[in-house]
């Protein structure tokens, strides 16, 4: 046997793409240097986003789409960073060639938002006036903020006009929000398990979230960074929290039902039952990838989501100036932003008299559907933006 | 102005009790010398209960309805502990004289459960062997257990057949497991807001309560007690969970809204939000006057609680040799226990060819309805129980 025999045997065995991938990927950071005034009353002198972009944008640049991520999304949306890469970008299953985001069509674009942990300028950047990280100290960011920094982003990438902005949960009111912000800058707006802001329930479920992560022994009031410590217990314990509501009861049931991970009961407080197991390695997971600071801020950022409130609390007067044309879905399922809170939104796109498509789809998967190849969901995605495709906005 | 008037004027206004209130109560503490053997495997030497009764026991002890308690009840179900008690009781709507649970008619008990924390042997009770507090090292008690223990209740009261058992939530599970339990001890089982076993989504819900509880830095193993603190933010967010799931998305939005504490954002993690103030009052409130390792070990019952599991999981099978007569209660909004859970309980009564009624009753509440002076649902047990007193078993 010659070495390089042996050294192709040792090798990983190469591993092709799916077809259907947009294959290999490359983050990019952009600079932003004028200073962007927020909601709250502060200003970011300057910022950085780092973005992901797939498929190539036209000569007119008027193929481009904007995804918004949810609360723990980020930037890599599809593709692979590397070949041994285990998993593809979080919305893989609707991002690719020939699929419903069809990057043989369309020039795709997906950001990292402000106050995030994967890139873009937020909690764990350096603040360049101290010299060191921003931690708590990072400017509590609002949706309004994020699609100023979006349209921002648009003006860098000579993008005058979406040919869509899509995006599901808290994805989808940033949708919300760039049509009643900036009309004239998206032809389509697709909004999807989402709501026109939060209720109670929803924003109690936050508060215990923040709770968990704010009394964590290792949160030193959110300068742990410093400590070289992370409030892991308190994340791992709003991320089950989260984790919760992301699914339906029924799906909970159909997954883990009573299933116990051995055969008897130990009459002890390990996880015992295999919904427990999933839950702690969800929550493990979770605080080995993701800032308790920029969660912080993220909750607080739906709890805020509120657009209405400044036309009067009237949702048909927010919506009265939109131009684009709205594609609404629901999952029937989805307790998080059940279908109700869609018909909100869509009952006030018809009350405006706004051209609105909306349909609840049936699935079992509760909010975690917004996520999944389901054929119906991913069927109408496609045929309403291969219309998109040959349309003149 | 003599001393005399002086005195009288600066004491307090003297009390009467409403009319319809069973008045002033004394809680008494039952010993148990004989071991009792638990489902776990381990026996209770000897142990105590405290309990409350109201009204009186009739000649031929017929007339005796025993209250089951649910996650964080108690044995004071009625009336005051003084003339100076803010609160009466915990179920001081349905009880008393007139009332659903009528004590002009019915010897009425109710205890602290096995594990509890108010009286009862439990974590914070003393374990003789030792001379310490139990502790951590407290059995894990389950229904079957506290039935049990009840039966023995009964035996020192001289109370051969109970007239009715009645519980809501966790207390309508133990009802349920005294007709299986004990079919020939009691003449109708009343079941409110129950289910006959937990869901994957309810046990993950207790399971995020316990993680709190155990990952905070007091907890010190369960053995906070020795160490003289105790794990307050874990106990806080395990409340406030639970005090979610007990109110419906409606009438928390009912109750709260998206009100503000104050008439502005402060883009801030302070509790801004009117519904984040009361689940941290909540929260803070049950922390002092709950013990860490009952509520452990109270969810750990609700979790193993299957009586179907040692009948080839086949409700109806374990229910073929019950005699019980039964009321099954639901409200409408309950998510926590949904009118459906109950509904499998009534299925399976029907298929056994059990007597039983069942009412879903319609209120915005949520599981915490049970607790509440709904007409309807007041009315009807009202009659049903009017009925009992003036039949023999």
């Amino acid at each position: 046997m010659t070495d390089v025999a042996a050294e192709q045997r040792d090798a990983p065995p190469v591993r092709s793409l799916p077809e259907d991938s947009v294959g290999l990927v490359e983050p990019r950071k952009l600079h932003f240097a004028d200073p962007l005034h927020l909601r709250c009353g502060r200003v970011l002198p300057q910022f950085d986003l780092m973005i992901e972009t797939y498929g190539e944008l036209n000569v007119d640049s008027s193929n481009a789409i904007l995804i918004c991520h949810a609360l723990s999304g980020n930037h890599h949306a599809a593709g692979y960073h590397s070949p041994e890469d285990r998993k593809p970008g979080w919305w893989d299953t609707a991002i690719g060639p020939g699929k419903p985001i069809d990057t043989n069509t369309f020039f795709v674009v997906c950001l990292n938002n402000l106050g995030g942990c994967h890139g873009s300028t937020g909690p764990t950047s350096i603040n360049p006036e101290t010299g060191r990280p921003w931690g708590p100290t990072f400017p509590v960011v609002t949706v309004d903020d994020w699609v100023d920094s979006q349209a921002r982003l648009a003006d860098q990438l000579g993008i005058q006009q979406w040919a869509a902005v899509v995006g599901g949960s808290l994805g989808g009111m940033q949708v919300l929000e760039w049509t009643i912000r900036y009309p004239e800058r998206l032809c389509h707006a697709v909004v999807i398990a989402s709501a026109p802001k939060l209720s109670a329930q929803n924003i109690a479920f936050n508060e215990v979230a923040r709770r968990a992560i704010m009394s964590d022994e290792n949160f030193h009031d959110g300068h742990y960074q410093e400590q070289g410590v992370i409030p892991k217990n308190g994340l791992m314990l709003a991320r089950m929290v989260g984790h919760i509501t992301y699914l339906s009861d029924d799906a909970m049931g159909a997954k883990f039902g009573r299933e116990l991970k051995q055969d008897k009961i130990n009459f002890d407080f390990g996880a015992e039952f295999q919904v427990e197991s999933y839950l702690r390695y969800q929550g493990e997971a979770f605080s080995g990838r993701f800032d308790a600071n920029s969660y912080l801020l993220m909750t607080k950022a739906l709890d805020y989501f509120d657009p209405a409130a400044r036309f009067d609390h009237d949702l048909v007067k927010a919506l009265e100036n939109t131009t684009a044309r709205f594609l609404v879905l629901s999952f029937s399922t989805d307790w998080r932003f059940a279908p109700d809170r869609s018909r909100e939104i869509v009952n006030a796109l018809l009350a405006a008299k706004k051209p609105v498509s909306y349909l609840e789809v049936d699935a079992p998967q509760g909010h975690d559907a917004f996520l999944m190849a389901i054929p119906r969901y991913m069927d109408t995605l496609q045929a309403y933006l291969g219309r998109i495709a040959e349309e003149v906005c």
